[in-house]
């Protein structure tokens, strides 16, 4: 490797420069402030961890995008944390021990092995929150709200939601008798949306014609909220629990639509998302302009269960790095003031005053001017009539 | 593993829950506003690249304590960084490109194989500084001035702040003929400061007996100011550089007994951390009840060179961790307000107008109290006479 390319990042891995750096820690803020001003904890788990902790049954898919690393002091193998919510879970688990809901937030990177997406990032910054103990309804009402609320507090002008709820095809493949190879196959199938292949294959492999009907429905069960009605026509003769998740999704829309009218709600009932996890709603936002989800998020009950301790859990997480692409402003730089090198002591104590009253104040070396500092200063320090003054530039 | 001991963290490795995290998180924002009131503007380099860009020669102790991993996309070697300040080095040399003095500022988790003292942690979290371009002993005077500031910043009461110069040891040891391996074999003998050892070792290696009596004089030459004015006595025959060295040490003191009367200075000759890499003037802070150094800083010209781009830098990073376990005061929560669970609509817009006033609004769920909530409610919304309230509880 020569010098020419020693600065070389590899893809998918990228610097955050001052001006992007200062809107991102900006965001970071605003979400860490709104999240504990719903009553959400701040957590702050390590960036490492065994990866008997760290990969607890949540998929196939985050175990391959889990750098693995040899710990040193044991043998054991340890993993750079891909997903926060896992480490979320093991506090709300075992280190709080609380009873009655708990309410964690976090934000920090996560690293992943590969992007997600061609052009993705492998080093996103998360922020996400946690909701434990609680199963009812409103604990997912209270996230989603909370979701919505965060793309707001980010300055999105238009907020899409999909929501699902896995237990739809779980219920149905279980009532279909689908074995787990095949509820497996099928839910590949559903996730290409093929729907010339989902039909043949629901001719090859369920008998009832009734169930038949349904599983193909599924697909076409995409849409604004009057989906749902389509889905109670479709869907009637489904065991009760289908119908029963039916009725969450309208409840929640029910609230939604009144909590945030401009909010664009999206049904659909092939999206599974996180299927191996999730136990209930799912939800993502996306936004014009950007293909991947900016948040996720969803009920993933029994998630304490490997830290001995089950609990109810639904929660989210966002894309920070996402956002500020999306809602990248330009941004009101406060200017600096610049302070010419001297020999004078007494400078000092002027400087500090102005940094102490929140002004930039740069200070100059021997023999530079503002032309020489890398700062947008619009004043000058200046000493006149036996006093430092600031005067505009 | 069992469910037992599955929530088991590596050793060095920890959670920080929320009262904890609530601190920190509020330090890391003093310390990246005071910097940017300084004119150091933030950068957040990733956690992850190619190890030809995160091990730029700073010695061999920084490879060991960097996790490697295989880039999947390429095959490469890639570090999980144990140091931020090469990647903000890169970012100067080769990213922003710019002429002058460049400052900028970072705040984030760094990982280590193994911890630096038996009970250290693996994965601190630092925020630094970086003064990019200025070679004059200003530079070394503004970033020393921002460590004092960033130790009054974080509340810390009592300020030792130790200082050297690495040039002293290197051309005196120039000057005794030393080769690269002696050099390295009476550095380490310096580090232990066993002087029975240190003198034998001199009488073997060193012929000229100024120059001996010279490198046995380094290890005495610790303590405060005083030292300075012996040091320029034991070390009068030595070269102009020497000379120049210890009048750079007296220029700073003149400033910082200015800046900070209540710092305790403390000179020490032969303390060489960081002997590889830094090149000038270098210093680290200590606190009472903390064996190791919170920070630590210096002068390390040529880092750019590896990215084509040599350039003057001087800097330091604060562990904040550590600071927090010094300054930990008993942190003064801002009570929060139970939202009882209700059927009215109207409550979400009171809920919410608190939230954006500041407060913290912890809604309950069916059938809960304000018992349930783990949140310090000392207030609770109430609904009378027709309208919400908040009451005292």
């Amino acid at each position: 490797m020569t010098y020419a390319d020693r600065w070389l990042l590899p893809d998918g891995v990228e610097d955050i420069l001052p001006e992007k750096a200062e809107r991102i820690e900006s965001l970071r803020r605003r979400l860490i402030d709104l999240y504990r001003h719903w009553g959400y904890e701040l957590v702050i788990p390590p960036l490492i961890e065994y990866t008997e902790s760290l990969l607890i049954g949540l998929g196939r898919d985050i175990d391959l995008m889990t750098f693995k690393v040899t710990d040193q002091l044991t043998g054991r193998t340890m993993g750079i944390r891909a997903d926060i919510s896992p480490q979320a879970a093991r506090i709300d688990a075992h280190s709080l021990k609380r009873r009655g809901p708990n309410r964690l937030c976090y934000a920090g990177h996560v690293l992943y092995t590969k992007p997600k997406s061609p052009l993705g990032t492998r080093s996103p910054i998360q922020a996400g929150v946690e909701l434990y103990g609680e199963a009812s309804i409103h604990a997912d009402i209270e996230v989603i709200s909370l979701l919505l609320a965060s793309l707001e507090e980010c300055g999105l002008q238009q907020l899409n939601i999909d929501l699902g709820h896995v237990e739809v095809y779980r219920l149905l493949a279980a009532e279909a008798g689908l074995d787990r190879a095949q509820e497996q196959d099928f839910f590949d199938l559903l996730q290409s949306k093929a729907t010339a292949d989902i039909n043949a294959w629901v001719d090859r492999n369920v008998e009832s014609s009734e169930l038949a009907a349904m599983l193909k429905a599924l697909p076409t069960l995409a849409g604004s909220r009057s989906i749902l009605a389509e889905a109670r026509v479709r869907l009637a003769q489904a065991p009760a629990t289908v119908l029963a998740a039916l009725d969450t999704l309208e409840a929640i829309a029910d609230v939604l639509e009144v909590r945030f009218p401009q909010a664009r709600l999206y049904f659909d009932l092939s999206e599974l998302r996180g299927y191996n996890y999730h136990t209930g709603v799912v939800f993502a936002a996306f936004a014009p302009g950007y293909g991947a989800a900016i948040a996720n998020g969803g009920r993933y009950d029994h998630v304490g269960e490997v830290f001995g301790n089950a609990r109810s859990a639904t929660g989210f997480n966002v894309d920070i790095t996402a956002i500020d692409g999306l809602v990248k402003t330009t941004s009101q730089k406060d200017g600096a003031i610049f302070a010419p090198a001297t020999d004078d002591g007494a400078q000092w104590t002027v400087v500090n005053r102005l940094r102490g009253e929140g002004e930039i104040v740069v200070c100059g070396f021997e023999g530079q001017s503002v032309e020489d500092v890398n700062a947008d200063c619009d004043r000058q320090l200046v000493f006149e009539a036996g006093e430092y003054r600031v005067r505009s530039l």
